[in-house]
């Protein structure tokens, strides 16, 4: 076992005897000192040989100091660590009694107690215990325990191991073998990335987790769905109580809290954590909102907090956001707040290249200089560098098929809202423009049935940066609703200041509007209500209403921008037209109806079909 | 057994003997005519009593022709029905062996069987066989079979089994026993409405099964979720190979998928069976829509072919759409349709009220003209009364609050939307527009804050007739790709021109509309491409466009109007700007893009940090 994490071979120096020396302990005779000497001697050959290759681990009766010296003869002091397992002769004897096929009695023995010299240096280690914890405590005594370990290598994984290396932490890193796909992946990113020089590389679960410090830290890094059960399953019977498996994927909430109920039953920590940042973030400082309990974050805390983006104020851009499901959720929320400023800013370019006719640098120029007015995103920045970007004489941009793909938390998102009843109209409608702009061949097929000619339109820049600000303050606001409804839903007593503040950097969602809302939240839970946000609400709105009404001659779509609008004035209307569709409800299904003259809530029912008084 | 199913006391004769008979088989004599004429008159006294109050069913070893005179002297002959339980002598031996505590020693079975004349009428039945099938001889031969089974007595149940009733279908009914809240139900319903005069009711699920003839048709009529597995669990004991169970509630469609297997897997059929058509439709003729096995829907057929609705042609408005949760699939489908078209009649009412100053009867009028016009449907004829309905010196609506709820169908049309990735904008927005609606508390908040003052928009009567109209093909046109999309993932086969067929007449999206899509999927599976629906969105575009604009100057939300033309012009745009998203996950995700100029599908990375050429 020792061998297999320090990934060096064993030997066992009862196969170096010579047949003579066999042939007098299986007739019962004793060894004496130069029976020893020769055996002793080819060791001694052999261990130069593998040092010379690398290292070694020989198990040996090694019994009088004198033996000890032949063994390790011409070879440097430091390059030798001495074990010696200690035990009781009851106890060996026993284990002696249990082993077959071995060429020495359990009767010969006495006789070695009887030469033996204990040790005057090394460590010592009581036989007793379990070879597990002996395993660990002689990886602990050579300071060889990893402080933190990596299951999964893949990009994020091997990125996030870089960033955790890079920050002094030692690592044991796993990747699973799959013959002719995966294969020496661990060994392959520590002989690739200077930072992972000194991490151990395993494709034996077995020997990754031995080669771990207790209560071990193991952060998952492996396809959101069965990988995690799978993985859970090959690690559960080699964890202790205490360890902290953190899962780092894109995981649904829903099986975090239940793997999280799993690990509590099984009496280890399960940490849910989101990871934000895409590539570069992992490497260079994600954003990271973890979910589970207090004890288990606050050991995994100082290792995270290390590698995690830093906030304007320096404080690491990760924390502790609920319990169990809590970090997944809101990693959830965050993907789908992206989805919505993802389609914002393809609508705001749609708008400026095709329906005001400005190629792509100068949609990049005015893009620009938004940013230096208030709505510096982290995606517009990557916006502005996509529109820039020439292939040949043209627009790289120009060859990208639109055929949008989407991943698990986009529609995730959607389906969480539907579940808790919130309005999530603009990540709803940019989900669903992925999907009809993965539709490319159906929509080839209908735009060539209709052909319909697009007319200029009349908006200015100047209304539709103010119509982007607004829709971004209206998808920000449904982003947060929609974890404040699950928090209150749950439980978990998410604090949204913290929560704004750990997106202001590192995340691909940071921007100042988040560092805003940071602010927002410190005196309000309802920043649709908080007085700067009425403020930019009324100002930009007239902005927005110009460029909705205008859009509304376009024959492109535009469905974020008309549901931000949609919206805002759904949210603040006192008075809507539901009443009609409460009053259809009643009538064709008996479904009841709240009075408006009656606060209580009482439900009503009309029987419409019985000729009351129509006019 | 048959005393339960028949709701009449039972006795045993056994109970009626005098001290002295008793004595006397005790002591192992057995009884001459003398003894048993006293037994026998005691019997026919208490036979007259009970028939008085209603009925009996006697159990009586009347071994003689002249006991059996006895035993109904005076009684006329329709109200006696005599039933001979016929078997060997050892088999009785046996049975009375292993009964304890009774007076009557086996010893004295052979004298009886000495006196015993077979009977000359009545029908004979052989003990041999169990219970139940004893039971179901019996009820057969005395034409107490009933055809049909109602489990569930609430709205909808109640009014199917009155429709069944009406149509001369036998049923029994069951409820179940709550006590305080649901007692009596079902023999209320008997005793309520005339068409269930002749149908027996049941509190107890053995006596139901047992008054159903088989193979049993079953209809579960009670809540979706937990309630149908309840139920279910407390029938499959009583199944018999070949019954059939349907559930007519509105289950999702992976659970009546699982149920489906279930059954299978036990031998019984299970049909996931959708009715539309709110209270009055299960009434007065629902549309129906089932899936499972086709033997299994044959059997019942005839029957919901009965009540369903009928089409123009006078066909049924009842058919098979397809296996397992087909039926319950296109249910929820026809609902998320059903939600955007309230959401459209609402935002067309607010149009004409609020933004045009039209009262509601003046809106009802408007709308009465729209029907005329091609735009007939259900949905805007009850809206057109819902108009017309006055409370006092007002209208009802004005009362009604516009706190909107919801049920299962809209949310999980949705999810199911973003599970298949179909674009299915307007019954999303009108999902998410009953939620906000539903935040009516917070809206007071919100409207408070902003107080916006709305302007007099222009838009015409003329033009929102149009943009509705365009709407609606919109929605019709999501709503079945949504069932083309489950169709072919699951393998479903949906024949779409007759799943359109039943939809023209008893649910709650009947219309017009529905009647041209019968035809056109006559002809197409792309009804957006077939040469009408492709005039009719050319001549109603630019009405949409000048609505859609108009409505941006609103303070008032119409979600879906805007969704139709931004999912209009989604669909029938060649290229969108989505190739900016693609470039934008590359970045921050490498997640990778198809090239305009690569048909073949291969996937492209671009290293955009590297400093390529930018401009």
């Amino acid at each position: 076992m020792l061998a297999d994490v320090l990934h060096v071979p064993f030997a066992d120096a009862d196969d170096f005897h010579a047949p003579s020396n066999i042939a007098k302990m299986q007739a019962g005779i004793p060894l004496d000192d130069t029976d020893r000497a020769g055996w002793l001697a080819a060791l001694n050959i052999y261990a130069h040989g593998m040092l010379e290759k690398g290292s070694v681990v020989i198990a040996c009766s090694a019994l009088k100091e004198k033996y000890r010296a032949q063994l390790r003869q011409g070879i440097p002091d430091p390059a030798v660590k001495w074990i010696h397992l200690q035990g009781d002769m009851a106890l060996i004897h026993g284990r002696m009694a249990a082993r077959s096929g071995h060429f020495m009695p359990p009767a010969l023995l006495a006789s070695q107690f009887a030469i033996y010299e204990p040790p005057s240096e090394g460590m010592v280690i009581d036989v007793a215990d379990t070879p597990e914890n002996i395993l660990q405590t002689i990886l602990l005594n050579m300071e060889l325990l990893a402080e933190w370990g990596v299951v999964g290598l893949g990009v994020m994984g091997r990125n996030l191991a870089r960033n955790l290396g890079r920050n002094g932490v030692s690592l044991s890193l796993y990747n699973r073998f799959v013959a002719g796909k995966e294969e020496k992946v661990a060994e392959n990113a520590v002989a690739a990335f200077p930072e992972l020089a000194n991490a151990k590389a395993f494709e034996s679960v077995t020997a990754f987790m031995a080669s771990l410090a207790r209560p071990r830290k193991i952060l998952l890094m492996v396809n959101a769905g069965e990988a995690v059960d799978e993985v859970l399953s090959q690690l559960e019977p080699l964890l202790s109580p205490g360890d902290i498996v953190m899962d780092g994927g894109n995981s649904h909430y829903a099986d975090t809290r239940r793997r999280q109920q799993q690990a509590e039953s099984q009496g280890y920590h399960f940490l849910g954590v989101g990871v934000s940042g895409g590539e570069s973030g992992a490497l260079n400082g994600p954003a990271i909102m973890a979910g589970g309990a207090p004890e288990a974050w606050h050991q995994v805390a100082p290792f995270l907090e290390k590698i995690a983006a830093k906030d304007a104020g320096g404080s690491p851009c990760a924390a502790r956001v609920g319990p169990d499901g809590a970090g997944h959720f809101v990693k959830m929320a965050h993907n789908g707040i992206e989805y919505a400023e993802m389609q914002l800013l393809a609508e705001a370019y749609s708008v400026l290249r095709r329906e005001l006719g400005h190629p792509p640098d100068e949609v990049a120029d005015i893009m620009a200089n938004w940013t230096e007015d208030g709505l510096r995103s982290y995606l517009l920045e990557i916006t502005i560098r996509i529109l820039r970007r020439r292939e040949g004489a043209g627009w790289l941009l120009d060859v990208i098929s639109d055929k949008a793909s989407h991943k698990g938390t986009g529609s995730w998102a959607v389906m969480a809202a539907g579940k808790l009843g919130v309005p999530l109209t603009m990540m709803t409608e940019a989900l669903l423009a992925r999907f009809v702009a993965a539709m490319r061949d159906e929509r080839q097929a209908w735009s060539a049935a209709y052909a319909f000619t697009p007319d200029r339109l009349s908006v200015s820049i100047a209304q539709l940066k103010q119509a982007y600000q607004l829709a971004r303050i209206i998808n920000h606001q449904q982003g947060f609703l929609l974890i404040q409804s699950a928090s209150k839903e749950y439980g978990w007593s998410v604090n949204m200041a913290e929560l704004a503040r750990i997106w202001t950097n590192g995340c691909i969602i940071r921007s100042e509007l988040m560092i805003d809302a940071q602010h927002f939240f410190a005196t309000t839970d309802d920043i649709l209500r908080h007085e700067t946000v009425v403020q930019w609400v009324r100002t930009c709105k007239p902005a927005l209403q110009q460029t909705v009404s205008a859009l509304g001659f376009s024959h492109r779509s535009y469905p974020c921008l008309m549901s931000a609008l949609a919206a805002l004035n759904a949210m603040t209307t006192a008075n809507s037209a539901a009443h009609l569709i409460q009053a259809q409800r009643d009538f064709f299904g008996a479904h009841l109806y709240e009075r408006t003259d009656d606060p209580g809530g009482k439900k009503y029912h009309t029987d419409w079909e019985d000729g009351g008084q129509e006019i």
